[in-house]
């Protein structure tokens, strides 16, 4: 065992540490003054980051499959762990990198199922920061935590896709330069459990489909990736544009999950660490009752029961992601579904430990800690609810235990 | 003993039940379509419910030191309580009855600290329901849950006050009908602790008085009260604006919270029933893996988890207020410091719950879920942080015990 | 509403403090001496002190169907609940006024379903304290908390009934001092599920029945009330010894635990107070790193949680009992699993509190929190585990929500 | 990163595993029959077990230190990670290989800090598994978990030393075998803080040291290892047992505790494995309310949440043993106190649900979790209670943050 990081991936953390530090945080404040106003989605620099970006290579990192034809450097889950830290800390920092969600995982779901036409029309322009793009399962209509539930009809008509229904949460759908969505639709409703749904690449110009909305999350409408509801009323789309083969809509949705969730976890822990030492500070800074808050027993146990939450989960994360390298996403789907949960869970406490230091201000938008809370209760929510991951990790266990042949009661009971 | 409700109590309530369902909840989805409009702080339909309400009485019934010649019902803590759960349910319910935060604990501290002069200028409004007003103590630049911290300045200059500083979280200063702000400050720096702060009615369009903005709570802008930051910069009024004594500012602020506190409890308690009524209602309507979702032992352990914290904290919450009645508000300190806790977390944990039974929708605005939640973290810190209550509880526990005379340990321990 | 007691419930419930100030608490150490020696069940002093309390009338408390021939006072559950905490702070003071379990349930169940002649050779000497009884219920071999599950065969055979099958948690039979075991059986294994249960009177020296152990529960004897494991091997009693109609088995036993449920609940809140005090205590005598413990805020917490945790409990508790009072064991099951859930937290959170606070003195037998914890524990599964009492209240929920005709989510959802 | 265990490691763990396996697991009824008696510390077989063992080399692993002329294997603490983890699974298989408490830290001090006298005489038995050791800190009269309370006497009178003093839980000193004490006591009161403590070799058998009793913990007499009560009256020895150097006592007691810290860690997760095991078999075989037990959601929760803790706790626990190989005790101060903060509650967590899934079995000593939660229990204390753990925790944080150069508040915050 070793449990350093190799010089390789020192030298990209280094890298994008000093990208970092040289030319996103001292943007900060702009960013938040830019974004004061509403419907913004980009900030006025942020073209300018991104060139300079792409220029030094520190582009599409996330992406494990990158080829050599494609922009960026490609790096390992593990290595982009390290990475995916630094850029968590700043909710806009990924898309400088060309590293932020939904584009990431719609990316590789393009690069593992897309046809090379599909890949020209949708996944180059991605690729190179010059589009945006949307994917769209959860449905307001049904619970969407079973996703066999998801109803929107794909109907295969000959030479056409038609495709009816309404989905909720279509995070990105709303950005101004999103150009098309992912469509997860029932396609067969006949075929057996997880065999009858598929996706569909559907333009975002298309005739019929609707943008109702970009959704307040707990009251923020997120400014990278809006979570949107779209309305499908007969739209129609070439049969081309089917992405995969029919009834394979769940395969590659899974397929396109594992990676992305510890993503969103590394970026979460890098997020819970800007909190902690902002904790700390603010202690240091106020007085009450006679003593500094940094005296009392009950906020230094408010840090280290956060530092224990975040070095226990990170430590995971980070096996996930050396484990997702090795043996690919299925084989690692229980500790997907334990990091998914537990790094959610020391998400929010740690916000909800943040928002109680800092008092009224941690109530406010001056502080990370409010837009960190709803953030992370969204979490719970978003990529399955913890209750779904719950089920998958009981079932694994369950299932190694029937493997055993030992009976452990014989042995360990009297 | 008796847990029972005295008719008189369950003759007002009855009344303003049906109150409630016939006027006000068929009106909550316009309520709610008017509000998307930004900057809406009161419905078109508001004056006219108003209207009915003090026609029929349903007035004032917050106020449990309502004079004979003061309009409206003057009911009792423990009467008010089964009230004040009916008017939660909805968070603009309590405006429709004059009974709504911040103007209840300022016309109570208006009853009790005014002179007749004072009262006949911004009591009267007050009472009718013609005009708001706002209270402001916390601050940006101190830890403001010491109020011993406050450091906005109130300079007696013969006969007139002199104030500057800043103050956030002035609750309802920034609704367009708000009148006055009641301020406290410093006014006396070389005062021994807790005796050196005053309090001063300030009209709001006194020169040098900038309204500078509403918070966002938890990104939600409060329509009722809006928390708003207010700047002061040399701003003047007669010596006459003065309420009370110098230097009493603290003793009037903590007569101030008792039955404020009982009152918000009961609200969140009313809120509370809704939420689990919404809960059940959710899950029998959908299903997960072949199950609905009312059948899963985790649901409904989240159903009953919900109805213990409720039902404890309630009937504390009715001893409370019964005690308020009898006793006064110093005697029941301890009592008024745990159900600030108490029902602050039963809040926050129901309506955390919700949103996890409702997935997406609950993080949405469609659903009460997310608001609740939103407001609940705020309890947590408004009027007092879990902190501070906890301190007190300990102290007069603490107090308790130095008491009395026996030691246990040598009797209990061996 | 009035939450205070009246003038007799204050009369008897200051009689009995002032006994056990005299008489009891005198006697805790040598009580605790006397069990340092194995297979104590009854201290030296208990007939004497057992005797004066008849004497006194503070006898029989908790059968609040007492009735006029029976020795003793009736007392409502309300009126016990005040006694029933003071009993509690001792594990063994409850004996001394013939108010201990499992006596009091099964001199309820005699109360209310025994024949003259059954009144006569078994509720008399309990009703005088002059024998001891056991309840057999829980089996080795089935889920018990699922009562149906209940396999011990009673076989009616004409005149006789034969009994085969194994007990264990039959609290009170391994004290030398039981005179018989009050059982539960299977009669009519063809019976619908709850129909085919019967309750039998078994004297202890029957033969077939073996005493197999005393179970040490948290690895300890219960020395009141150990819990015992026994054998039935075609253990034949007369006919007459059936308790009740058969097949009526489930029906006299929910008769049975409603009340005791409340006992038991007070008891464990007396147990709590003194914990409290004594947590209290040892702060205010030791020092680590240069401070003392009652200053540590996190100290403050535990005591301040334990105070919120006590006081919620026992006005629902109160209540609970008053209700029993008034409308009958049946109408409050919600609250009966309510009181059981909440109060069984309670006391395992005061007494997990308390061990920490004690450090190694807290895991001794010296300080009564280890054995506290050990009780509380076993208290989450007795009569009912938390999740058979979850289920329950969140049926009663459910019931409640569906008799109601009002859609909550026309209402409150957008 | 290597999330892999290297060859030798595995090559050992199968080695160990087998052995477990072959010749421990069969004997765990035997060995639980065997200590029904009071008073019994060594089963009849555990002598030829332990010969078995050392000659195939299984010996002395968990001593990092162990020298080519000391039996055994030496072991890195990450290798002993491994082995622990088999260990733990039974309370007495650790003394099996000679690897168990208090005797390996006693053998890891006397090899740092020992003369060669001292080793010839205390260590030499030791290390050939031939007598038993004690070290005793705790006392009854402070609060210990500042270990500069220590009141206990060493008065270094010339050639001789002298003791005075109470100590108790000195782990091991009621085992029979045991043949001497490492005492810690105050040599120098007027020292400054944590420089007056010394350390001192007590034979057992010296005159004026009486063995007090073996405190039940929870209820339980250890049998490995029970906890002590010693009484030193005027107790002399010569100057030469003296351990180290006088008013160093801290430092080595620090120096003692981390790798032994680790070795409770693993120990801990491999009893909590087993335990999840029996959970998963139990409810397969259990139904309640026409439902397998497995089906339940909240049993399914208590499975996934045990693997959580467990997964996160072990992960760290590792990565906390190839530090303190790499970079020694001191440099892993953090990591040690969050492994036995979140070890200790993994295990305790883990015990309880077991208790609750169990049921009655789950009180008694069938089956494991009453002792693994009272075990747990008392880890909350052993070494360092949970408050301590913390607060070091937080002091490192602060200490971190106080380094960084660069305000988070400055650029986070607006």
């Amino acid at each position: 065992m070793n449990f350093d990081a190799d010089d390789a991936t020192i030298a990209i953390r280094d890298q994008v540490e000093a990208f970092f530090q040289r030319e996103i945080l001292p943007r900060a404040h702009d960013w938040h003054e830019e974004m004061a106003a509403p419907d913004r989605y980009e900030a006025s620099f942020m073209a300018g980051l991104k060139a300079k970006a792409f220029e030094q290579g520190l582009w599409n990192m996330a992406l494990p499959r990158l080829t050599d034809d494609e922009p960026g450097t490609c790096l390992s889950n593990l290595q982009f762990a390290y990475v995916g830290e630094i850029l968590g800390r700043l909710s806009w920092a990924s898309e400088v990198f060309n590293c932020h969600a939904p584009d990431v995982p719609n990316m590789e779901i393009l690069q593992m199922f897309a046809t090379p036409e599909q890949k020209e029309t949708y996944l180059r322009p991605l690729l190179r920061g010059e589009s945006r793009s949307s994917f769209a399962m959860t449905e307001p209509d049904v619970a969407s935590s079973d996703a066999t539930n998801i109803a929107t009809r794909i109907d295969i008509n000959g030479e056409k896709l038609v495709i009816n229904g309404r989905k909720w949460f279509a995070s990105g759908a709303g950005n101004p330069n999103c150009k098309f969505i992912i469509v997860v639709g029932l396609s067969d409703p006949d075929a057996q459990r997880g065999k009858g749904h598929s996706m569909v690449i559907v333009p975002k110009n298309t005739p019929g489909l609707t943008v109702v909305r970009n959704i307040p999350v707990m009251h923020h409408v997120d400014r990278v990736s809006p979570h949107t509801e779209l309305l499908f009323e007969d739209v129609t789309v070439p049969v081309e544009n089917l992405l995969g083969a029919p009834g394979e809509g769940f395969l590659m949705g899974q397929a396109r999950l594992g990676p992305a969730r510890v993503h969103h976890c590394m970026r979460a822990i890098g997020r819970c660490e800007v909190m902690l030492r902002l904790m700390l500070e603010r202690a240091r800074s106020r007085t009450t009752f006679g003593k500094n808050i940094r005296e009392y027993a009950n906020f230094q146990d408010a840090i280290s029961e956060s530092r224990m939450e975040l070095e226990q989960a990170r430590l995971l994360v980070q096996r996930t992601a050396w484990l997702l390298d090795r043996d690919g996403n299925k084989a690692v789907r229980k500790d997907v579904s334990i990091i998914k949960i537990a790094v959610a869970r020391a998400y929010y406490n740690i916000a909800n430990r943040g928002v109680q230091v800092f008092g009224a201000m941690g109530l406010t938008s001056e502080a990370p800690f409010a837009s960190a809370l709803a953030q992370a209760r969204a979490f719970r929510i978003y990529d399955g609810p913890d209750e779904v991951h719950s089920r998958t990790i009981f079932r694994l266990e369950e299932r190694e235990s029937l493997a055993d042949k030992r009976s452990y009661s014989d042995q360990y009971l009297h």
